[in-house]
Parts: structure tokens; C-alpha cells; sequence
């Protein structure tokens, strides 16, 4: 383990968290929140300060490997989200410290599941930190760090870290240099960003609330300004917007990139894509069926279960109907839909469309080679051939998957809710969703869970959003070896 | 596909069918069960008919691969559930044909799963059938088939068979000939059962209810002759018996294979065995201390956790205690349990120890992989290595276990009950439980289920018991073709 250049990097992140909630220290300066100010005072003179301190240990050997790649992702995640806490603890916005850091994993990894009874009475200099963790995590921090910071020569070390920190199965280069590529990513990110701010702009939202719900969008994330989430908004221009802008951020960023150099048949040929989209379809016809009794007339069904379907699938979490009092049929899909989650490549958490895919085409080819076993086929997607290596860490993910999903569930039932409140509490954080069922509903919040149920959530929260590894690696001894 | 020598086989299962049905007959004669004594005669004759027809069908052609292996079992498990539910039907001990065809798959797949509200006012005869359906199923009736039907020349059919037929990622001949460890299995599987009838005849146990709960326990099956299950039974020396002997036969037999022949090194050694049995002692512990309180006193909670965790984990669901009334950490352990299922190479269901083994290690080996790509070692499980075709074997097992279990919520969440009692009605058919938690919990049934749940819950059953390939395969389309 290089520690030196690890720790180097976690300096780096704590400077760009740093500069990053200067925005949130000027709104409280100007709506003159006094003691959310200095909380924010506080916090930015301890990152930066720290910050500064650890880039600028002295490192003479810049070998980077995997290894260090992984460790780097998993401990700035945690160094950024204990350092991410501390506005909402000065401040007094959120009394406990456990509270506090659940918030912000919550935030940082796009999850959205949160502690609050009432979000209404937050500061806004905090509802605003709260919802910009939403949008730095879901494209994530190390890949604008590789954006801006100079990462030395070499693409190895800043490969390894895009692998790391960014989800799906197998990552690709947009272009060859990886600098250009968290660029291009970047950009993107801002203008898809941007564009739905505008577009809720139109609508008659405030440039406030344009810009925090645009954050929770882009991310994937979830946190709203309001108790009833965008079920507050009683427009369905804005709520149509915003459907449409979680299922934009849940498509692979690649696709947005083919589709700027104008290769519009890799766009659209994409198998992902086309899935993503068809079950999106499939599912909110079904529950549109299924719930009509509910809402009495099928304008109504159809525009909340895209929505819901929409906020589920892309693991986003916003709400405009509590899914919860739905038929089981609708809160069982949902529920499904929690673990598929949205596609590779994108700002969205679950198991992923391109892992699924790699999947049920595994299980085809087995059920052919059973028939035929002379006649072995190997696995292609898109035209090219997928790497047993790849299907092997898809299945090693699934497997590892499970195995932290049992677990988590066997802690948290030691709180004694309810069946439903108890597995969906998981699922929904190990897969970076938000709401669940039950007490943790469309309408509950997380607050009711011991501190144990609450770290083991947020631990969840990490790993499902770090897609397992970088968070498992830590607690493998041979990593904290020196190099050989 | 040689279509004349899986009618030839088929053909064999009915008419053993046909032959293990004259017990019941018998036993409907002795009571004067005048209606069950003719339904029995009845279908009887119809097996005995239509199996000598399809065994006396000529053919010529004797090449026998894995995909007639594979459809030969999957058709006589249906074959054979269609026939066995006759009785259930014509004796009017079920009114509704689609109930009776539910609790003959239960029986035969050793879920145990009833539809019956009052299983006391069965008739002997059928009450008979009904346990014996969960002996039969058990060990399997292809297994007793070779033991006693000559297969002709090589073992090649047999072994197709006894593969398709037996749990377990890999399974072994314990001698050269498939004959003879057909009849090894089945001497060991008849004398387990004995030696447990005379233990609890021991007990005060009536002799046709210690044949029957024996048969129940013997093939990890479950179905009882009172609506109290074995609570019924108000001895803890009883209730202790069935809780040990549904251990043994949760236990790989090659175990006992090993025993016989005296090598106890190989027999004590066995890794899957310790994992079982660890997992039975931890669960244990947990439950008691998690139960206490409902309790009152460490002995009771001791001795109904270990009933509910043996009973459980191997898949049987025989009860002593209401458990769905247990605090939430026992349940969701329980139902975590579900899952795990029993040792490869017993009689019980669910993903058994082996393949979890299998699965543990895998992730171990990615991890180091990660960390020193260029130091990769092989899968080894009690000093043998473990075959990569055998690992993934085991992940697509679980995938379509997965997929299938998702696509069964859905369909049975239509009906509308509780998330719990969806979801774990489905576990529990799929792994060959029984009960579940809510409506299916111990003192409920699966009467309550529409027609659609039933078909599927007992499909689930079907792919549960015969590992889901051999079921699956019947929908291919290439397996139809004829030989090339």
C-alpha cells in the first residue's frame, strides 16, 4: 500500500468538499442564518486546513495499483462524508451526530433515505448542503478530482479509481486520455443538470427550489424541501419533468456521449438502453391497471406510476403518491424494481440493467449447453463479446450481495418493526433508493432505528453505492501490506 | 430426444406409484374408509394400466443423454403428482381438484405447504398417502426406480438420472454401479426411518402415527396428522426425537455412506457437514436468547428454538411453537434459514450448504484477486479442488433461482395479502418449507390463495425439488428436436 499518495488524494477530496460548501456558507450570509454560517465557517476551515495539510505530504514513490485504487475510493468516501456531517451537527440542524453522518452518507451516496421528521424547518444554507451531496455523489468526487487535479503520468492510477468509484459491471474510456473523460462526464452532467433546472424554472418553481430538486434529480438522490417530497408541487408539468429527468440521469452516460459525436446507431442499438426502457414501460403499465381503483380515473394511475416507476428504478426516491397504501401487486413490483436499479455507467444505484442482462444471457447459455453440451456458445452484448472474467465478477457481486443483504436485514430486525419495514429499510439503502415500505414509506423516515440499524443503514448505503468492493477491501488484511 | 424410452420410464414410475399406493388401500380396509378404499382401487388400476402400457411400449432405440435424463424426471414428477392426487379427489377428501393436485406436489416435493384447514378429519387411508407422498419424494422415486427396475447395459442413463434427480451442485456415485448405490441410498434412507418409528413408539407414540411422522421427517416433507403439527405431541422426548432425526436427514448420506464403511476421517472431516451443523448451533443460540422473553424460562426457549431451526433448515416444517409470534429477528433469522436449506446429498431443499460453501469461497478468491491479480489460486473444498464448470454451475443455479423467485412474488402478490405472507409463501414453496410467516405461518395454510397462486406456488414447488433445471428445460424448444 502506497499510504502516502492515498493520503494525498483524500487531501485532495477534502479541498474540493471544502471549496464546495462555500455556496451554502454565502446563502446563509444571505438569508442571515447566524449559526448555520458559522457552522459552515467551521467546517470549510477544517477541510481545507486538513486538506492542505495531507496533498501536501511529500510522496517519492507514485506507484498506483488497484489496490490503492480501491482504498483511496472507500476512505475518501468516509473521510469526505464524517467531514460532509459537520454543518448539520454545528449548526444544530439535526441534534445527533449519528443522525448527522446517516444524512450525509445518505446524501453523498444518492440514497435520500433520511432521519427527519420535518425537512420544512431545516435552514436553507443546509437544505441546500443536503441536496448538493446528492449531485457531487452521483456522478462522484474522485471523478472530478481526476477532472481538475494533475494525477501525475499515466493513466493507472486514475483508471483504477474511475473502476472504483463509478458503477456497473465494466467501465469504458469515452476517450483515451482518463482526464478527458471525467471532463466529458462533467459536462454532460452540468448540462443535463442545467437544463432541467430551466425547465422547472418555467414552470413556476423558484430558482431555490429549481436548483436543490435538480440536484436530488441528477444524482439520483431523493431529498425534497417539502414532507410530501415533489408530491408538494401540485403540477403535473413539474412532476412530468422531473419523471423524465430521473430516467435521463439513470441512462449509461456513454449513450449521451455517442449520441454528441453523432453515432446515433451505437446509441440506440444499445441493449441496455432498450431493456432499461421496456421495463420502465412494462412496469408502469402494470401498475397503472393496478392502481386505477385507487386514483379513480386512468390519467391519474398512469401519471404516478411513471412517476413512482421512474423515481424507483433509477433509485432516486422522490415521491408524488404514497406507493405504500398501493395494491401488493404495485408495492411488490416496486420493490423488485429497488434491486434492478438503473443502468451501468449512470448516476443511478441497484444491481444494474447491464448486469442483469449478462445474467439471464448466462442462464440461456447453461440451458443450451445442458441440450447440446458439444455446442458452447459464448456470451455477446451489443456485438461484442463479454469476458468470462466480467461474467465472474458479476456473479462474485450478486453472491456478495446477497450475503450483505442478509446480514443487514438480520441486525435491523433486532429493532423488531415490521417484516416489510425491516427487509425494505435494507434494500432500499443497500441499493441507494430512499423510501421502502412500511415505516419507511413514502410518508416515514428513517428516525425510529436504533444507532445500530443507522450505521449498519449508512454502511449499506456505501457499499451499495460503491458497488461492494472498495468498502469489502478494507477489512482485508493483505491490502494494509507493504508493497512487494 | 429417444421420446419411447422416457415413455418406458415413465411408465415404471406409475406403476411403482400404482404398487406403493396398496398400503393405503389396505389401511382404507382395515378402517372401513369405504369411500377412500374405492378411490385408491381406482387409481390404482389407472396407474397400474396406464404404466404397464407405457412400459410395454417398444423400443429399439436405447441411447439415453442428459436431456432425456433431465425431461424423464421432470415428466414423472408431474406424471406422478397428476396420478397421486387422484385419491385426494375421488374420496372427496378435497373437493377441488386444483387443492388436491396442491397438496399432492407438496407432498412429493417435501414442502409440506397444505391447503387443508382440518387435517384431522382425514380419512386414515388418504392421511396415509398423503405422509408417504413425503417419503416417496424424499430420497425420489427415479433413485428407487434404478434401485429396483433393470436400466439395461452402462451406467449413463442412471447417472443422468440420479443427477438430474438428486440435490446437491455435484453429485457423487458412492460405488462404480448406479444400481447399487441407488439401493445403498435407499437401505440407509429405510433404516434411518425405522430406527426413528421405534424411537417414537418408545415415546408413546401410536404405530400409525409414528410410521407417518416418521415419513414426514425422513423426507424433510412436513405434513402432520393434527393442525397443532408436532405441538400436538405434548413430550419433550418426542418432540426432541423428530428435531434430531429432521437433523439426520438434513446430512449429506455420503456421510453415512462413509460411517458404513467405517472411514471416519472422511466422514467427521467434511467441511459442508461442520458449516450445518455450526449454523444449527448459532441460529439455536441466537433464537433462545431472542425468544426468552415470550418463553419465560431458558429450557423452553432452548428447546422449541432448536425444533424451529432443525425444522427449518432442513426444510421439513414440522412445529411445536408459533414462531410467526416471535420477536422480528427470530423470524427474518428463520426465514434467512429458508434459503440455506440442507446438506447436497440429503433429503431436504433450499440452496443447501454445499453450494453456499461454494459460494463464500468464491468471493474470498475474487477479493485476493483483486488485491494480487497475479497471485490466483483454485477453489478447494476438503482438500479437493472444485471445478470451475462446478462453480458456475452453482451461480446460474442461484440467478434462476432469483429470477424465478421475483417472477412468483409478482404473481402471487395479485392476491393481495400481506408483504410477509407473499413473500415468504413463495420462499417457503421454492425451498420446500412449508410454512412461512403471516397467513402461511405454522397454525395457517395456503387454502386462502387464488387458483393462479396455487399452480404457481406449486410450480415453485416442482422447480424447488428437482433444482430447477430439469422443469426449466421442458420450456426449451431444442430439447424437443429429435436426435441428431
Amino acid at each position: 500500500m502506497n499510504k502516502r499518495l492515498v493520503t494525498n488524494y483524500i487531501g485532495y477530496i477534502l479541498l474540493v468538499e471544502g471549496i464546495f460548501m462555500i455556496p451554502s456558507l454565502a446563502i446563509a450570509w444571505i438569508y442571515q442564518e447566524t449559526r448555520a454560517a458559522a457552522a459552515f465557517l467551521i467546517t470549510i476551515g477544517i477541510t481545507l486546513l486538513g486538506g492542505t495539510m495531507m496533498a501536501l505530504l511529500k510522496t517519492h514513490d507514485r506507484t498506483f495499483y488497484a489496490r490503492e485504487g480501491f482504498i483511496t475510493v472507500a476512505l475518501s468516501w468516509i473521510v469526505m462524508s464524517l467531514a460532509g456531517s459537520l454543518p448539520f451537527f454545528f449548526s444544530g440542524a439535526i441534534p445527533s451526530y449519528i443522525d448527522c453522518l446517516f444524512e450525509t452518507i445518505s446524501g453523498f451516496t444518492t440514497t435520500g433515505a433520511s432521519i427527519l421528521n420535518d425537512v420544512e424547518i431545516l435552514p436553507k444554507s443546509v437544505a441546500y448542503w443536503r441536496s448538493f451531496t446528492h449531485w457531487l455523489g452521483g456522478m462522484g468526487v474522485l471523478v472530478f478530482m481526476m477532472a481538475i487535479v494533475p494525477m501525475g503520468r499515466g493513466n493507472g492510477g486514475s483508471m483504477y479509481i474511475l473502476r472504483a468509484e463509478s458503477p456497473g459491471p465494466a467501465v469504458g474510456k469515452l476517450v483515451p486520455r482518463m482526464k478527458d473523460t471525467a471532463r466529458l462526464l462533467y459536462i454532460m452532467y452540468v448540462v443535463l443538470t442545467v437544463v432541467e433546472m430551466i425547465l422547472l424554472l418555467c414552470g413556476g418553481m423558484s430558482l431555490f427550489e429549481a436548483i436543490t430538486i435538480s440536484y436530488g434529480t441528477a444524482g439520483t438522490g431523493g431529498f425534497a424541501l417539502t414532507n410530501a417530497s415533489i408530491g408538494a408541487y401540485n403540477s403535473y408539468y413539474i412532476q412530468t419533468v422531473i419523471a423524465v429527468f430521473m430516467l435521463l440521469f439513470g441512462v449509461n452516460f456513454n449513450v449521451y456521449y455517442m449520441l454528441l459525436i453523432r453515432d446515433f446507431r451505437h446509441a440506440f442499438r444499445n441493449t441496455e438502453l432498450r431493456v432499461y426502457l421496456s421495463i420502465v414501460f412494462l412496469s408502469t403499465a402494470a401498475i397503472t391497471v393496478n392502481t386505477l381503483n385507487i386514483f379513480g380515473n386512468a390519467r391519474d394511475a398512469l401519471h404516478h406510476s411513471f412517476f413512482a416507476v421512474s423515481s424507483i428504478i433509477t433509485t432516486t426516491g422522490y415521491c408524488t403518491a404514497d406507493f405504500n397504501l398501493w395494491p401488493e401487486f404495485s408495492r411488490c413490483l416496486l420493490v423488485l424494481l429497488m434491486f434492478l436499479g438503473a443502468c451501468a455507467g449512470s448516476t443511478g444505484g441497484g444491481i444494474k440493467f447491464a448486469r442483469l442482462l449478462i445474467l439471464v444471457k448466462s442462464i440461456r447459455i447453461e440451458i443450451r449447453r445442458m441440450i447440446q453440451p458439444r455446442n458452447v456458445k459464448v456470451m455477446k452484448i451489443d456485438g461484442k463479446t463479454v469476458e468470462d472474467e466480467t461474467v465472474r465478477g458479476v456473479y462474485v457481486y450478486i453472491t456478495a450481495y446477497l450475503i450483505l443483504l442478509a446480514l443487514s436485514i438480520l441486525v435491523v430486525a433486532l429493532d423488531n418493526f415490521s417484516f416489510e419495514t425491516t427487509f425494505t429499510s435494507v434494500v432500499s439503502c443497500l441499493n441507494n433508493i430512499g423510501p421502502g415500505l412500511g415505516m419507511v414509506g413514502p410518508t416515514g423516515n428513517f428516525s425510529a432505528f436504533s444507532v445500530l440499524s443507522k450505521l449498519v443503514l449508512a454502511a449499506d448505503m456505501l457499499l451499495g453505492r460503491l458497488e461492494l468492493f472498495p468498502m469489502l477491501l478494507l477489512f482485508a488484511p493483505a491490502i494494509w501490506r507493504r508493497n512487494r
